[in-house]
């Protein structure tokens, strides 16, 4: 078995192999000032092959990952597992308007063509119970990273609240909570487009001094940050946050910062200066389990 | 029949409906703050739809019509033709390296996946005869863009010399020059890289005062740019230059002007100020072939 990563999450896919205890191997991509990618794969690959890359910013990626699979293919490597940390277009699972591609569907079945199984993590599924429903392979495994976050957070002090972002959300942050030995409540969100939000704040909120915000995705950073501010009106002057996918889209670091959040921890399913969360023991028990 | 278009080269696919004589309706595409894309088809199509969209820059454009095609058939469209003026990845096919994925192979594969059918108008083809050869569907149409091109050229003057860019090229070059009435010759082209080439000019372009470049695909203009300089250092005044596809990628545009190029003419296949050659009624014909 080989780990075969990309630049921009070269420290994570080194750190999967080392894990595993296999080597690691770089798949090459350059850019041509055209806008195709030219995509390059060890050579002297074969049998099982465990392809890291998350999939933030996904289009130019699926389309390498698709020429990446299938140039393994052509070299003999017949088992092909797809580790993706961060697993993209889960949010689009449903047609709010006629006519709207059910991208969660479609981009999990053009998945699954090119990959044997699929390891990811916390994927943002709402109206399906299982990954399967989404990519349809036998092996789509999702991990939860909530004993990571608990144990990230039982080191931190003990008199602050874990605060979710939705009702949904809440079973997670339980368990969160739970084994970090954290209080915890959930908010309220309706959502009216790609940056509007309306939150109401639970109850509990206000008999904290300190409040860690969390969430699965942290992309436009509308939620984190518009949480934020009704914490301060509040008057709670410590708020920190935790995600595990740390899109951060255009401003949404500064907006955060702005909000009065005073830090932020993410996992490292994507590469950003507020990784504090390794998912590689996670990522290798999946993929043992996945091999053996 | 519908022509189903893009909001990129919506005035292409809505000429292309025109000349066909058929309803034209968009296909809306909507870029996420996080790089996803939202794909919606008109909720009331069924039957057959052509599909058109030239795939320069092609990675976003590539998931947005797999979307958009799953899309359509999720809603009985079971006759999808894709007419692609531009076809993406086509020069992408050998592996020059070890390990080199074949693109033109591999996304030839994903195209017949979605599509019944596919047009386009001089693909970049050197190893291979037939598109069908890259893109596995029954019927995969290369259009030729020469009697487009020599019809244009034909309203010009006589005494230019039509230089092709390498020997290749040559039996297209002189299928132009033939129908528009002009001479012809062809270069000698070796590529060091990306920006890098070395161009050998034919003895007969001395003879000429005017002379107009012909080829398939301007990208970074590097080899419309040098064949330039150097017809300029034979003294030769007059350089015009008329191309199928107008990627001109980054300062390509620029690079031509300065280059000495008085005039550019393309075809419509990528929207560009340069374009001059209409394929709407080129395309119209393969697809009412299709379709009967």
């Amino acid at each position: 078995m080989v780990v075969a990563g990309f630049e921009e999450t070269r420290l994570q896919s080194r750190q999967l192999a080392e894990a595993l205890g296999c080597p690691w191997r770089e798949i090459e991509i350059h850019r041509f000032p055209d806008g195709e990618s030219r995509v390059t794969v060890p050579a002297d690959l074969s049998g099982t092959v465990v392809v890291h890359r998350s999939l933030d910013r996904p289009n130019d990626k699926l389309v390498e990952l698709a020429l990446a699979a299938a140039a393994l293919r052509e070299q003999g490597c017949d088992r092909l597992l797809l580790v993706a940390p961060y697993l993209c277009y889960m949010r689009q699972d449903f047609a709010f308007h006629p006519g709207e591609a059910v991208a969660q569907k479609i981009v999990g079945q053009l998945l699954a063509r090119y990959f044997d199984g699929l390891v990811t993590v916390d994927p943002h599924l709402h109206r399906i119970d299982r990954l399967e429903q989404a990519v349809p392979l036998q092996h789509a495994v999702s991990l939860s990273s909530a004993t990571v976050m608990s144990r990230y957070l039982a080191t931190g002090a003990r008199n602050r609240l874990l605060l979710g972002p939705d009702e949904e959300s809440e079973q997670w942050v339980e368990a969160i909570a739970r084994r970090a030995g954290l209080p915890y409540a959930v908010a309220d969100k309706r959502r009216m487009g790609d940056r509007e939000l309306v939150i109401s704040l639970p109850k509990e909120a206000g008999e904290f001094d300190a409040v860690v915000l969390v969430d699965d995705i942290a992309s436009t950073g509308t939620t984190l940050a518009e949480t934020a501010w009704q914490l301060t009106e509040l008057g709670i002057t410590q708020i920190e946050a935790i995600v595990t996918h740390a899109l951060f889209c255009g401003d949404a670091w500064d907006r955060l910062k702005q909000a009065g959040i005073d830090a932020v921890a993410s996992s490292d399913s994507i590469s950003h200066p507020s990784n504090r969360l390794f998912l590689a023991p996670l990522l290798a028990d999946a993929v043992r389990e996945w091999a053996s």
